[in-house]
C-alpha cells in the first residue's frame, strides 16, 4: 500500500451527519482524505471532471471524458454511472440511507452497489457503524489505486 | 429482519481456512447458516439449482433455470455469473484470496465484486478479519431476503 491517504468521497446533504462521518473517519488510524460533496450533481462533476472540477489536480481520479449530466441527480444515479464506467467501477460505493424499502435495495443491488447500510437512529449506533465502516473499508478491503 | 438465519455460502478449498471461517462465523451473535462448498463448480450447481441441488429445499435461493456449466469454474467465474444474473445479483460477494495482484483486483472489481480481501498471514489477523467481516456483512449490511 502506498503512503498516500485513502480518498473517500462523501455525498451527504445532512450537515450533522456529514460532520459525524468526517469526525469518525478522521479518528481512524488509516490516513484518509475526505472529499465532502452535498449533492449527486456535484459528485458527478467531480468524478467526471466537469465544471468546477475540470482541473485534474482538484479531482484526483482517472481522467474521464466529458459527459452530459442528467438534469437531476440522486445517489442512485451516481451509483449507476460509477458502475457503468469501467474506469470508475472499482471505486467501492456504500449507500448509507434512511430507507429500508425493498424497492430501494433492489435498485441499489441491481446497479451493483458494494454495500447498503441503513442509518441507525441513535447517536451511539451511528457512531459505532461509522467506526466499523472505517475498519472494514479503509482497513481490510483492498482497492485499486488510481 | 426475519428470524431466519442469514445464509452464508463459503467457497473454500483450504480445509483449515474453511474451518476457521466457520468457527468464527458461528461465534457471531447474528444467527448464521453456513453452506460450505469446496469448489466453484459445486457453488454454481447450488446457486443455479443443478445436479445434486435440483431440489429447491436443498438450496434455499430463488429458483433459476438450468444453465450449462463452463468446464472449469474458479471463484471469479462464480462472481461473474452471480452478478450477471439479475436474480442472484443482490447476493453480496466477498473475495478472500491470497492474491494482491492488480490484474486479479481489476478483474474482480470489473465484475462487480462487493469487496476484495487479502488473507492475512498470521492466525490472529485472520481471526480478526473474520470477526470484522461478520460484524460488517451480517450485522450492518442490509440485504434482500430471498
Amino acid at each position: 500500500m502506498s503512503g498516500e491517504p485513502t480518498l473517500v468521497m462523501l455525498i451527504e446533504d445532512n450537515v450533522d451527519h456529514a460532520e459525524l462521518v468526517i469526525r469518525t473517519m478522521e479518528n481512524n488510524p488509516i490516513p484518509t482524505r475526505i472529499q465532502h460533496l452535498t449533492d449527486g450533481e456535484t459528485a458527478l462533476d467531480y468524478l467526471l471532471r466537469r465544471n468546477n472540477f475540470s482541473e485534474p489536480s482538484s479531482s484526483p481520479r482517472p481522467h474521464h471524458p466529458f459527459r452530459p449530466a442528467p438534469p437531476r441527480v440522486d445517489g442512485l444515479e451516481v451509483l449507476r454511472i460509477i458502475k457503468e464506467e469501467e474506469e470508475l467501477r472499482s471505486i467501492p460505493v456504500v449507500i448509507l440511507t434512511t430507507s429500508e424499502a425493498e424497492k430501494d435495495m433492489t435498485h441499489a443491488y441491481g446497479n451493483y452497489v458494494n454495500s447498503y447500510l441503513v442509518k441507525p437512529v441513535g447517536f451511539e449506533d451511528f457512531s459505532n457503524l461509522m467506526k466499523d465502516l472505517g475498519v472494514y473499508w479503509l482497513g481490510w478491503n483492498k482497492q485499486l489505486r488510481a
